[in-house]
């Protein structure tokens, strides 16, 4: 018999106050489990030293880049704008590392200002060399497999583009040469929610190369690390893992006279179980005594499209409307509020092609639905705006209890501020 | 052999004239296909008279809503927000019928103003029936089975949480009899993408549910009507398809002597052939003699997430940067800029769980790539500022061939705006 999932973080009791604060869709993060999280794997064993990046495409909102920054992280970046998010923060440039398919408008400013730049093509490369002749520079590299939950998770392999095809190592270091570039790093991230196995069959993949570029003093290896959301999940052990790389890199050490510093880029391991969205069940319905039986709430693929977009099935808890929760519980699938079949949160795990119900406490509408493992790839990766819903607010919530909103909900001016009525 | 595809309605010469004037990506929309696929459908055969609502969700920006106003259509919106941006845009209220899965803050006020009102579960019509007594209503309902591309587009069957499900007619007929509500119209949306024989059928059930309330004046039967993207695509006939309708319609007057109206509500087949999305080559890496040659440009999940979505192969058009065609193709992949494996623009179709090449005319960093289809369900359901990338322009092409700024594309400081620091 299958139970219902906990409340993460949350007390049944905050859930409506909550609400009628704040309204609701919103997303509160705890300052208390992103704290827990960060140290869980700042202090991951490791044989010359550990520098934990936090991947700002998680969740790039500027609270929780300061957050990460106090607790003595430094920061992953996919694109210029979170570069800019970064630094809008107070954050010095030189604390981040640009890892980006594009390399946009205005990328050798932050390189000035100190940012580090990994080449993930030839042409990245050749771009950097040019703009900065001499200068220390780290390559990504595509080790020719990869790992991840889905195929839209997994960057390393022939169907990824993500960085340097390894058998264009040679082409890269002779290009390097040219421009007098130091490779001070190389960099490898084979994909979000990998075989912890798979990593450690890069590490060998990666210090083979690093044997062959004697400028290497760090190894990064991306991020993409499993957490247990599901009270069925296995609980991954990352300090066991960190204890089979920190050999490898000793063993290096014996044999190069070079000692590896490790850098880990984790963004949903750091963020996502430290975030709780707090939605309101607006409808119940069913489709007869051969169906199903549904709840509506008033979030959805405008929040939180991983349900959707690749079958992930995060724990759901109802709240009932007096902050206490439901002695009883019923299977029900969950659906957004947004016009499309495909916006619900209760996908068969794994397969995002179809729907199946899941035992829920029984609510009624005008209860609440806590979405949890939202601190991460939700707020900052969803359907933005789809059927002209506003982005929701956000919230922290403060090692004594306290909540400050740290992004107010759209109005209906700013989303639609930036159009031009043409003469017709 | 397969071939390339043609650009829709933008000659090969203007692609790097709106890039230099917009920048990339930037959404392009052409008001003479938008009037020639109005047209087609305002033109289908019917029986007693036919209303085209446009659904506001493929495409809500406020000149597309006028432009449609002008033609002479009706709306179809998915929430009170999409409501907003109708009467924002200048439109009556009473052109006005929301369909919606959350009926949010100030509905009443909207109703009052004339907008009217579609019940899609017993609650919503209840709902209506304490706010608004006596008035007409419509009801939405789940004939027990439906048809779309996919099942993330499939709103009709019991895995469907759209409409109230057929078996609950009679107690909605009770229920609207209680408030004194006047049933005036039944709405089906079996879902997107549909077979066009599941819609007969839809017909069908609607029918005779239409004979036992006689107050029935409308047969609304939703949009999600396919149209040909793609060179392979088949035509679909939907003259061919309004005559059957109408033969049905004309059965049932002169059985139950009632002249039914029919309103049509399409969304991607008014807007998305009307869409072109400019985009920058900004990388061309390949993964081996055994891998695949990939482009990179400078929009994709962001713009558009219907490839990595649903598996939807839109065409795609190279062009030089010199405004001329290439002479040679190539089998590739296409990336888009996002960090995630998933931001592909070349499913496998039908499948957005695997990649496959495409042939397109050979390029090379630097020249453009534009995205066919993206008049509807682009810029309106994309997974907007992920990895903070702003917002993309929109621009409207005119029957003159002059190019009038629609949308402005959005800032650093709009997109981080609603954000407050915290004490921490």
């Amino acid at each position: 018999m299958r139970t219902t999932e906990p409340l993460k973080f949350l007390t049944p009791a905050e859930v409506p106050v909550l609400a009628t604060a704040f309204g609701t869709p919103t997303f509160i993060y705890d300052l208390t489990s992103l704290e827990a999280r960060y140290r869980y794997f700042a202090t991951i064993p490791n044989a010359f030293g550990l520098t934990i990046r936090y991947s700002v495409k998680a969740n790039p909102n500027r609270t929780i880049l300061r957050v990460f920054d106090r607790f003595g992280a430094h920061f992953d970046v996919s694109s210029v704008w979170e570069a800019r998010r970064v630094i809008a923060a107070g954050i010095p440039a030189s604390k981040i590392l640009m890892t980006a398919q594009e390399v946009s408008l205005g990328w050798e400013g932050l390189c000035r200002q100190g940012m580090q730049y990994d080449a993930g093509s030839i042409s990245q490369l050749k771009a950097f060399g040019i703009a900065f002749p001499g200068a220390d520079v780290s390559l990504r590299i595509n080790p020719g497999f990869g790992s991840g939950l889905v195929r839209k998770l997994t960057s390393g392999g022939s169907h990824s583009s993500f960085g340097l095809w390894i058998d264009q190592a040679d082409e890269a270091i002779e290009l390097a040469k040219r421009f007098g570039l130091t490779i001070g790093r190389l960099h490898f991230h084979i994909g979000s929610g990998h075989e912890s196995t798979v990593l450690e069959q890069t590490v060998d993949v990666a210090l083979q190369l690093c044997a062959r570029i004697p400028s290497v003093q760090i190894l990064n290896l991306g991020g993409g690390y499993r957490i247990a959301a599901l009270q069925s999940d296995p609980q991954y052990d990352h300090h066991a893992m960190g204890e089979r790389i920190a050999a490898r890199l000793r063993d290096f050490a014996r044999a190069h006279g070079r000692e590896l510093k490790l850098e880990l880029e984790p963004g949903t391991a750091l963020a996502s179980l430290a975030g709780s969205l707090v939605t309101r069940v607006i409808d119940k319905v069913d489709t007869g005594a051969q169906g199903y039986r549904f709840l509506k709430i008033d979030g959805g693929l405008t929040e939180l499209m991983r349900p959707s977009y690749y079958g992930a099935l995060h724990p759901l808890v109802t709240v009932q409307a007096d902050g206490t929760l439901p002695t009883e519980s019923e299977e029900v699938m969950v659906s957004g509020h947004c016009c499309i079949a495909g916006d619900s949160l209760t996908p068969k795990p794994g397969n995002a092609e179809d729907i199946q119900a899941q035992p829920l406490g029984m609510v009624v509408p005008g209860d609440f639905l806590v979405v949890e493992r939202t601190g991460g790839y939700a707020a900052s990766m969803s359907v933005k705006n789809f059927n002209s819903y506003p982005e929701a607010a956000e919230v922290l919530r403060s090692a004594h209890g306290q909540y400050t909103l740290i992004r107010s909900r759209q109005t209906f001016e700013q989303m639609t501020e930036n159009e031009i009525d043409a003469t017709l």
